[in-house]
């Protein structure tokens, strides 16, 4: 018997049309690649997608078709998102700091018909632009006079000239009814980074996009309303900025753009001038935000929360934005298989009457799932382990914007209903996850696990050790044993004696590594994380 | 093109499983009927719930049956809303303060095969019982103890005697999985309170609640998190208690049931014992705790903001609260067929940062719609009208948790796709909205509207004036004119004259009634409404 209530869809661009009506005034405040702040209101945005939205519809744009974005966090991609979404299209977003050889793979492999770029990455798709068969134009995010001057030579896709944003929308109006469709239907595409093999996509829906920012916006997630001020730092060319620009627009909030800008002295001028309460990004970019205040001897009067995402915040970053800024580090995890938002650490009444000490232990942890996250530790053979805070498991994930298969695969991203997530976490009594590791990266010693970044962390922390890596390498008896590697501080030399002490009474016997080496440098990404795969490769005999 | 995301069903039991797992500790509290207050936590909760599902089972309750309840907010009643819906079945609240016949009506309609029922009421079942051909069996929501001595004579059906609660679920076990099905199947069946007419079901799905359920937690409707302490007054034997079992559990917010004690005394006391800081309400309750607080020379220490729903709250009321107790009074409008959340009129930085006097103007209104809810007011004609605050229109709406058409009814319920309130309304330039009249109400004089509540609303201030009730009675001239009726106070004697000249300055000179009249009395509804139905007939030749 089902139910007697209407059943349509959950649609994106449900979510303008509401801040259109009921949150008219909500402004969206953007610095611009082309330099001057620009400033308007939902209402104005929502008359622009319209345009928008006629802009494509000329240009071909059917359902289901990629359109993809190379662009920071501004207002013009903010429109695409509505837009094109909104029409039955796929917002596709491409994260620019990838290698131009996996761009050039996305844009294939999604197949995109048009690409709309900020100035900045023209440079970019100029290069690639002969390469992609199925890319029939190039709309560049600007006006008539930041044109560059030879974009009929270099930007034109067979006897297609690139389109001038501005000038092509201007010619279109606002009259357009978003359709209706199933809400099952693909509506942003976004790719995972690819640190080992080749990018792949992801599909977000509209049902799951509308449920996730449903689950974002609650107290005990981003806590967002009309009276927020919200600043992603977080792109919007990665995994939707954490879904900022749909939660936003479901409450109201108002939204800051950083654009191009994302150090500290831009950061800290925006956010004072705009009032910014809320900030969301990687730990890297707090680094330089906080920096530069230290250096310039200010604070941040308008900032509550910071959501720190991506990899895990040092302990030194939260007694930072804590004691001198009286700013609350909220942990998040998630990936962009989970659209992408699992866990946050937010300040519950009880962490807050806690003893500062003791609180902190707790913003370290990743934090509890949202409501719509389901989430357990297993062990090798898929048993679900306990919550006690100790046991190390593998972390799986289901819900409705948790993945299912990757984009244009038939194959099934998941094990018995479940997605690992590839991270080795605890889980504590009250239902706070920590992630220990990566499960590639735990080091299996005896039969028991040992966790690679709690012996990093350790390690930075003597006198002489400016980075410290941990693999787990092969070893006769035990499987595998923990070996360092460190880089030494300029002008010091610990010894391997005293690196391996320095783990005494601060670990069990059992998981100090068993030898140490200096090391003049350490393979990295191109994102910056340390490429363990190579280390192990190269002590793979250490042991043995 | 699909997303490749899960796409699994989004369901009631979820709910309870994610508070089990991530806020086991978090406590639901009941003053139970027996006496005593109860208290245990979601994990308790869940055990029960499922030990429950298992009884049910072994009384051959099966998908789609309908389970109906006659109870108080209590966790019994609670474990009821879980595991009914969460097996599958239907759970269906019959309202007990509606007549005899009406509930009879309601139980034969929906033919209900269980009847759950807290002591108090168990006189109305005894005298239902031989009427009830579908049902099978009474289970009545105490232990053994606490049984009626004439159980078996009085509350048999055939051959079935009833059965107590506690002692059968004993012998029950929590080994139970909540079995996975659409969620488009209907979870909760709720009978509006019909005062024209028989009374009709709305049948909530699980989508719906859960959807409502994310959209009332957030931080610009109820603003609910794992450190709220809630006690809804609204019973959960109408409309789910506004839904808060559900929104509750999805955030693991601490729980207060009062039970069957709802006067000002009891309710102060729960409040300060268990620190609850958010209350839920009519206004009639809110009447009878100031009155207590009041003469007892008491504050609310904990509370921040009660919401009241049902009728619109006196300004008197909504100053007492802010002056008084420092408690921020949030209206909220809904109804039966919107599951029931519309508006609120929640304190965002911009009307606390308002002089109070201004203040107060804002909070007499109902508020902006949470989104999923689309809102807007239309002519005669359906034709849309501006958000100006001062033109008046039908309160027309449309979502996922607005009623398509009524239980075991073919016939659509809507105009158009969207459906008609009965409720006439303003919305503001930012969206806020605020209920004029109900449409059947509303005064039509030469093609323009006339509020009958607004008149009513100043006739009260008259010195002499008890009680005031605004009529349209048909005109020759302009279709209809309002005509005033009053109850003088006692020993005072007000003239027409007085009465009519009363309005001059309040309102434009073709709104002033065009007569008045003293009347000994005024017809009510059974929950104390008036029944301007009745006087308009008594009435409809004075200006012919």
């Amino acid at each position: 018997m089902s139910g007697s209530l209407m059943q349509g869809p959950l649609l994106i661009s449900d979510l303008l049309t509401h801040a259109e009506t009921f949150h008219s005034h909500g402004e969206i405040v953007s610095r611009t690649v082309e330099g001057p702040i620009h400033r308007y209101t939902y209402k104005d945005a929502s008359q622009r997608a319209k345009q928008l939205a006629n802009l494509l519809e000329s240009l071909g744009v059917q359902h289901g078709d990629r359109v993809a974005s190379l662009a920071w966090n501004g207002y013009r991609h903010y429109e695409l998102y509505f837009a094109v979404s909104g029409m039955g299209a796929i917002m596709h977003t491409i994260n620019p700091r990838l290698f131009p050889e996996q761009i050039e793979y996305i844009l294939q492999h999604a197949e995109d018909k048009l690409l709309c770029v900020d100035l900045s990455f023209l440079p970019i798709v100029q290069r690639l632009l002969p390469q992609l068969p199925h890319l029939e134009r190039i709309i560049v995010l600007t006006d008539d006079a930041h044109m560059p001057a030879d974009a009929q030579q270099t930007l034109s896709k067979g006897n297609h000239p690139p389109i001038c944003y501005e000038s092509e929308l201007a010619k279109h109006n606002a009259e357009y009814e978003w359709p209706r469709f199933s809400d099952d239907a693909g509506a942003v595409l976004c790719y995972t980074s690819g640190t080992t093999g080749k990018p792949k996509g992801v599909l977000y829906s509209h049902r799951s996009q509308i449920l996730h920012a449903y689950a974002s916006v609650q107290p005990d997630a981003m806590n967002l309303s009309s009276h927020s001020c919200v600043l992603p730092v977080v792109p919007m060319f990665h995994v939707s900025a954490w879904g900022v620009p749909y939660s936003c627009t479901l409450t109201g909030a108002k939204m800051v753009f950083p654009g191009a800008r994302m150090d500290g002295a831009a950061l800290a001028e925006l956010i004072e001038d705009e009032k910014a309460d809320f900030l969301l990004g990687v730990p890297t970019v707090w680094l330089g935000l906080l920096d530069y205040l230290r250096q310039n001897d200010k604070k941040l009067h308008t900032v509550q929360r910071v959501v720190v995402g991506g990899s895990a915040a040092p302990l030194a970053m939260i007694k930072e934005f804590q004691e001198v800024h009286d700013v609350f580090l909220i942990h998040a995890w998630g990936m962009t298989e989970m659209s992408p938002l699992g866990t946050l650490c937010t300040p519950t009444a009880r962490l807050l009457s806690l003893p500062l000490d003791q609180r902190y232990q707790y913003q370290r942890k990743q934090g509890r799932p949202v409501f719509g996250v389901a989430l357990k530790i297993v062990d090798a053979k898929g048993e679900a382990l306990p919550h006690d805070g100790s046991t190390f498991g593998r972390l799986m994930v289901k819900g409705p914007w948790v993945i299912e298969r990757y984009y244009r695969s038939d194959a099934s991203a998941l094990e018995n209903g479940w997605f690992d997530t590839g991270d080795v976490a605890t889980i504590d009594p009250e239902g706070y996850m920590q992630i220990v590791d990566r499960t590639k990266d735990v080091i299996k010693s005896g039969g028991e696990w040992i966790s690679s970044i709690e012996l990093e962390n350790i390690a930075v922390g003597h006198p002489d050790v400016q980075e410290a890596c941990v693999v787990g390498v092969p070893h006769p008896k035990w499987d595998e044993r923990p070996l360092l590697l460190v880089i030494a501080k300029p002008n010091h030399q610990p010894t391997r004696e005293s690196l391996l002490q320095y783990f005494e009474g601060k670990v069990a016997k059992w998981w100090i590594p068993d030898d140490a080496i200096v090391v003049k440098e350490l393979p990295h990404t191109a994102t910056g994380k340390l490429l363990k795969i190579s280390v192990r490769e190269t002590h793979q005999k250490h042991y043995l």
